[in-house]
């Protein structure tokens, strides 16, 4: 793990320390960081990661209080509803003395929500920036994330060097709401891209080929693709520990086509791979990975499962 | 363009002299392989083809003169009829006198008209291997195809010497068979993924980003594949110069599904994408590349085009 000491005398937040936020902490701390208070809304996760951290680093119970500790917020909540809660207009909020602060938020949400929140955060005299994450638990780890950027020039580059500890490549997108949009649609071909890939192999485990030659084969071919990479041995052993699970797939999958639905475009591939992730929901597998997706296509894999 | 000189003294016919046919023809004579018979079932295609190849090679009216000229048949037709016609049981066919020959055929063919006709090969004494191709034209001609073999380890040894001109890979898969089953599989793993690609550009452009920034995101994470690569800027750019066609992509996922469906198996992402394939060959869009899928996706593309 590179680790790289940081100059970086801001103090941080973070709010949301499921596996991507506590690990994003653990890197920030291991570069130097000053990590001075971390929220979740399961407090004891929260203290448990704070006491892990250590150096002063608190677990507040109010959120205003992780703004009041820090320079700059990384927030990584799990969806538009925790979002648009952290940023509440009223009551206990991520809003409350934040003059100046900076809020860099990394969940995937919606670009409306992000642009809502940069109004409310504009507002209060503080600045935002999205920084979405095309990556895994590990890269968070290990600061190898892909960093998608949407927001102004000002608030992206006093994100930067704090972003180039955590992402081996940060990119500035557009405007607000520009890289959830693209993240989305990089979600969305990744899963329709798995949903086939699971596909490809349950049938060539049906036609009684070799499922390690297949691989190879597919490799070397048009079916070539990242997913095949990350996830086709696992669709072989069956072997689904989670890195980004089955109710995140059909989650962001869902929003791509809703995205898509207002602008009136039709995308019948993303349509049947969100059927499937919402049928690993169904069927009491949404916290597989998403490779877990080939339980449904395996002949004699899914039996007995809803429809 | 590698040309190996060969010590092949077989002398090839080749039957089926469409795209790919002909290129593999003008390949093995560019090595110095002796083409002695061309045919195809437009006869003027295969007439003109024996003249541009010269050295004796001849266009025959009859299969069986075509038999009779070669050492070796490679057939490339384009479907099941077609394979089943050159190699009836009656009447003109590449099995009158064809004791000894050995017949590659390299047709995207199912696998069950591959195990009819190496029944009836081997009936006559001769022998038979299927070697599908997983690449397309340009391959074709410079020898550098991806060749997937069904068959015999005998017939494989046979023909490995004369397929080592052709392909860069030449892989053994299992028996009759076997090679056009996965052949299949790749494809519906390519087309699944193309399609895929084409909604995920046409969203990206709906939601105005920036395309080339869009395929350059795509390529360094998750959504990544090798069609990205082959066809993520003829997508963007409206270049649908054909090869591999929407036609052909709708056959052979058409193909893959109806093996999917025999093993009992649903697959829905396959079927959404055959679904938009065979919407472009009703919209008379069947001769475009299979990157023409995105004319059915982006904004403003599809106006007028039928359901």
């Amino acid at each position: 793990m590179l680790v790289v000491m940081a100059r970086i005398k801001e103090r941080i937040g973070v709010v949301g320390t499921g596996r991507m936020g506590a690990n994003m902490a653990r890197r920030l701390k291991d570069c130097g960081v000053t990590v001075a208070a971390v929220f979740d809304a399961r407090a004891r996760v929260a203290r448990r990661l704070a006491a892990e951290l250590g150096g002063g680093c608190e677990a507040p119970r109010k959120l205003a209080r992780v703004t009041a500790l820090s320079d700059i917020v990384l927030t990584v909540v799990s969806d538009d509803a925790a979002m648009e809660g952290i940023f509440a207009r009223n009551g206990d909020s991520l809003l409350c003395g934040a003059d100046g602060r900076l809020f860099i938020n990394c969940a995937t949400v919606s670009a409306e929500v992000h642009q809502r929140v940069e109004l409310r955060v504009t507002g209060v005299g503080a600045s935002v920036l999205e920084a979405c994450m095309a990556s895994s638990i590990p890269q968070a780890r290990d600061g190898s994330l892909y960093l998608m950027c949407g927001g102004t020039q000002a608030a992206y580059q006093r994100a930067r060097p704090l972003l180039r500890l955590l992402g081996k490549t940060v990119r500035h997108i557009g405007g607000t709401g520009d890289a959830a949009r693209l993240k989305l649609i990089v979600n969305m071909i990744m899963i329709a891209n798995t949903a086939a890939l699971a596909e490809g192999l349950a049938l060539s485990e049906a036609a009684g080929l070799d499922l390690t030659m297949a691989r190879e084969v597919f490799a070397e071919t048009g079916a070539a693709s990242r997913v095949l990479v990350t996830d086709g041995e696992d669709m072989q052993r069956r072997e689904h520990d989670c890195y980004f699970s089955a109710e995140h797939a059909a989650k962001d999958v869902g929003l791509a086509v809703r995205m898509a639905r207002k602008a009136r475009l039709k995308l019948p591939v993303a349509v049947a791979a969100q059927r499937q992730y919402e049928r690993m929901k169904r069927a009491g597998l949404g916290d597989l990975d998403k490779s877990g997706v080939s339980e449904l296509t395996f002949c004699g894999r899914s039996k007995g499962l809803p429809r």
